[in-house]
């Protein structure tokens, strides 16, 4: 039985922070619903559209008498974000956060949280699309979805498992995890695609026929540089802030692509086929295992 | 009007041959339906699905008084089928063949077919998925799809039209295009996707803890990576085949990516965000033009 959470503050009310809300609230998780982003504009949308009920753009204003914040601004706002809500925070109210990458936000919550720090649970739910803006917000977003809440030492446990059944009545499944590892996980799973599509669209742009480069390319490339058409400042702000398990991950790829290159250049067909044999059956069993 | 072809010769009958023999007999285009692969259990497997009427695993039967023959085998093995066939085609049988890879075929055939080369029209159907065999054949798989046919200083005009119209039937829409130009831009927009697929999948599956990697990928890997199911011996031999055009693709590929690599290093957010924004842009532009 999940005890309703009196009031909800939502800070970054974009395609998860709205999703949220709309899940909490179709569950009947939640009383009353506060919103705070920027822009006034996206808040009165917001409104407009059911997902919260009032709306603020100060911070400080909007965490006041909140019994749960979520955090669910672009990483490269978090920090300013919880020195901004430190100072009023009441000392009932948890904290929590959607970030793709886990090692910088508990960091920036050690500098700036202070005491509140306990009651900091870092979490990331596994779920999204290029899509972004409360207008894409669904309340079915994080049915069936994995979320991965990174608790540290400090972490307190009653903080962790309320965090943990929010997520869990929206339909999550929620994992706990290591953040270094989750930030290395995420690294190899996402960030790096997202980096390798970035870079070949890029590239094809940049090509004197681009028009008609686009224009003959077929269903796989469609899938295959559809996240390329995600958020640049998310995804720059996840770079910026996962940093070094990205240069990790992107260097042995470059590695990798690097040997796949020499065996062209080789004409080592064998060793093509092998390469292509042994990722064929890794992603194989991949879709078999996440039910594709 | 389509003149209907009394027999067709389907040499290699898998998703693109079978596909083409089923759309050419859902729209009467075709009387007899001939296959011809390497595995009889396959062939059979074709005549009980009504894809093809009858069979052969001889090419020189198989090619016996057809007006038209199609070569849907892979790359690979195209060279030696058209050595094959060569001395007992028949002056009125018109070849054609569907890979992805234009200048190695065409070279094959002026090596192989003699005299027969100005029947033969070069042609790539921009269809297909990481499914194949007969099995996954489908009559409306080249609905609405690209046809690029790429014919050459010694192809017959009338053989062009024939083949044409023949993939105009199957709902196709046929664009001709200079044989050196299509493998570029094949390789641009389909084969260094598939070589960045496969690389990234087997890096992950060589990484210690590749089960839970796999096991957090989100949606967005899973179209990244869907590529990376491809028919293995199929891509060695496009690779083996176009190997100049990918190279130059899968070079400047690595020097683009060698540059985000050196703007994250230098912790460079700017310049991140304007590849990531002009590689969106990009992509969202393609969306509308394509009707994703």
């Amino acid at each position: 039985m999940f005890e309703q959470i009196q009031r909800l503050s939502i800070i970054g009310v974009g395609l998860i922070g709205g999703s949220l809300a709309k899940a909490l609230r179709a569950k009947g998780g939640v009383g009353e619903i506060v919103g705070c982003s920027r822009r006034e504009e996206h808040l009165q949308q917001a409104v407009d559209l059911g997902v919260i009920d009032r709306y603020t753009t100060d911070p400080i204003q909007a965490v006041a008498g909140a019994d749960v914040v979520v955090v669910a601004v672009p990483l490269g706002s978090v920090e300013a974000l919880f020195a901004a809500i430190a100072p009023t925070l009441a000392e009932n109210t948890l904290i929590t956060d959607v970030g793709s990458a886990k090692t910088g936000v508990v960091e920036a919550a050690r500098r700036q949280l202070g005491v509140h720090c306990s009651r900091f649970v870092p979490g990331h739910p596994i779920a999204g699309a290029e899509k972004s803006g409360v207008s894409a917000a669904r309340d079915d977003l994080f049915l069936g979805r994995r979320v991965i809440v990174t608790p540290v030492a400090e972490t307190d446990a009653q903080a962790l498992t309320r965090i943990s059944r929010m997520w869990q009545l929206t339909g999550a499944e929620v994992v706990a995890m290591d953040m270094e590892h989750h930030d290395r996980v995420l690294a190899a799973t996402s960030h790096l695609p997202h980096l390798l599509a970035y870079t070949l669209v890029d590239q094809l742009a940049n090509m004197q026929t681009h028009d008609e480069i686009f224009r003959f390319a077929a269903g796989g490339f469609r899938d295959f540089t559809r996240i390329a058409s995600s958020d640049p400042v998310m995804w720059r702000d996840i770079c910026v802030s996962n940093r070094e398990a990205i240069l990790e991950m992107l260097k042995a790829f470059e590695t990798h692509l690097s040997g796949l290159r020499q065996a062209l250049e080789a004409q080592d067909a064998a060793a093509l086929q092998s390469l292509f044999s042994a990722a064929k059956q890794a992603r194989d069993a991949y879709a078999q295992a996440s039910g594709e």
